[in-house]
């Protein structure tokens, strides 16, 4: 198990709306998720920063490729597609800005 | 039990001294932070940005309160003090950016 974590910004005003949409998502996103291998994942919010976090079974690349082409998460995804700012900060190779673990304290 | 989590920032390229302090915590504040109801603290860094998630098992200031004014906690705030950037996003009555759990998947 793996804990990881990354950063997401939302488009100027649109945190109520996501907010909203996450206190609902919906079942088959959940169960695909879970079925991924991802558990104790939450998500927090100040303003348009979004901070992602959450253990995985396997790595990070193995994981996200169980999620990224299945039919659900292309729906989720384009119906959150409207609220998230051009991503800016990402690195070569990387499919989200990541955080890096530096400390952690059982 | 709560999820909590507030945001940081360094000054410009602190990054690296900083994680060279947090992978040698002083025991004597590991402790501390066990002892006021503090686990699964996960520290998390990019660039200047610091990510801060934990578990308390009393309300945010009830717990703090037991770390503020120790004098461990002292004399490692001022240790540390040197790589923070001032807080300039604070809200009345914060006394860090707190960030809020707008989705968690057990």
């Amino acid at each position: 198990m793996q804990r990881i974590a990354f950063l997401l910004r939302l488009k100027p005003g649109m945190g109520p709306e996501y907010d909203k949409s996450h206190s609902a998502v919906w079942p088959e996103m959940l169960d695909l998720l879970k079925r991924a291998g991802i558990s104790e994942y939450s998500i927090f919010r100040r303003n348009e920063l979004l901070f992602l976090t959450m253990h995985i079974e396997d790595d990070f690349d193995t994981v996200w490729d169980r999620i990224d082409q299945d039919p659900v998460n292309l729906k989720w995804q384009q119906a959150m597609s409207a609220y998230f700012a051009p991503l800016t900060e990402g690195r070569e190779g990387e499919r989200f800005p990541m955080m890096r673990e530096v400390f952690y304290l059982p």
